[in-house]
């Protein structure tokens, strides 16, 4: 019997719980001297945060695969994929930036039915179903985002952007919007969803980034993209384009694609 | 006679408490329909928490002259100016990321004595009087920092960088350190302080956003002054280079000058 809805949720805050434990206690500590030299507390706290989650996979769903970014896959005899990303924003996490977050998503025939962002030193938590969104276990209902003009556009970091023609593309929605807040990481996904950032561009993400957005966004009216508007997938080319409302996604991926 | 150091820090204190408790409220309201048009959150925030910093001073420093962003100055007969900017990172503030913050100094014969940083959403205070700093009332002694291949490099946005040489000099810092993490406004100053930044290069700042930096950096041996290494005053021109250590800040000064 496949698990249900309800208990699939519950499970996302338990992974969430599960990895927030071993992380927080690493956050800005910076007296890491046992540590060898190659074992930043950025990577110690990935390894054994990403541990603690497929400890509980392994007990409560042995059919399950795992999809995570420090070990090696898990195969999958349910049709259910648990996609793992212990630290995304690994560099604001060495920064001491409370930016950082775990990402988990519950992913059925490259579909992602499930998606979780949780900030684990603030205890901020977001997870949504493509229907239903929480921040901090009260539903989302997000505000009608405003023109593409007074847009609030988010980004990490510039350096995503590699060659040319994506720094042309970005410069061009950057110009069609309000302003350009860096820096973020997925968090400002969460940001979106709570409607305090209109829009997010970003290049360079990985399998492990991509798969929790659109559960989250989708809930509240939103839409996330590639930078060709096709859905996002397991195997898509790690640019994004996520806005508020699929009138502002319309409009953005214009501006983006001039 | 004189106020003493102790009650100059008890009062930086005060004004940090009573700018917090208005801004509190105000940040990630995204219901503010009964705002006019032009009073953001964040314009009505700024405002509001610049206003109980002055009645706070008016108070208790009849003598003290005021610079804050908002309102006119305040004449100063006493020798002692006090300089406020309410919300710096009011785009990090409006996108709802919590690494906007608070700045007070008080400065005399146009030099910092005391600097706060304080950000009032996640309860996290700098104070620093050039000999000692405390971040959350606990000393911070800051450790040595690393060679400047392995620093962590910190900026708030790229377009603070308007000109083609002084993007070109902060390329040259970037190519030199180990990475740029985006985003933090006068909040990566706090984690400079704490080590978990190396180094900050910024243009751009005005004097509300310089003034309270150096007396919480120089306490923990670190050295911020402007792109050619002078120290900074209420005339500099808001270029900023801040690193953790002396002899760091003139390897990131050499770099940025090529």
């Amino acid at each position: 019997m496949a698990p249900s809805a309800a208990s699939n949720w519950q499970l996302v805050e338990r992974l969430a719980d599960a990895a927030g434990q071993v992380i927080r206690p690493h956050f800005r500590r910076l007296d890491a001297i046992e540590l060898k030299a190659d074992a930043t507390p950025v990577t110690v706290a990935d390894k054994a945060a990403e541990l603690a989650m497929r400890e509980l996979l392994a007990r409560e769903r042995p059919a399950d695969g795992i999809l995570g970014e420090e070990f090696e896959p898990v195969a999958c005899t349910s049709g259910w994929l648990w996609v793992l990303d212990p630290i995304d924003g690994t560099k604001a996490f060495t920064a001491g930036k409370p930016l950082f977050t775990t990402l988990i998503a519950l992913v059925e025939e490259d579909r992602p039915r499930l998606g979780c962002i949780d900030q684990p030193f603030l205890r901020e938590r977001w997870i949504g179903d493509g229907q239903n969104a929480t921040f901090g276990g009260r539903e989302v209902v997000r505000k009608t985002p405003p023109p593409l003009e007074r847009a609030v556009l988010s980004s990490t970091a510039p350096e995503m952007f590699q060659d040319e023609a994506d720094r042309a593309a970005v410069a061009r929605l950057q110009r069609a919007t309000a302003y350009t807040s860096w820096g973020g990481d997925a968090y400002a996904y969460g940001l979106l969803a709570l409607g305090s950032i209109d829009i997010v561009v970003e290049a360079g993400l990985k399998p492990f980034d991509l798969a929790p957005l659109a559960p989250i966004i989708e809930a509240v009216g939103g839409k996330v993209t590639d930078w060709q508007g096709r859905p996002l997938s397991l195997a898509s080319d790690g640019r994004i384009l996520a806005a508020g409302s699929a009138l502002l996604h319309e409009q953005a991926l214009k501006a983006l694609n001039g």
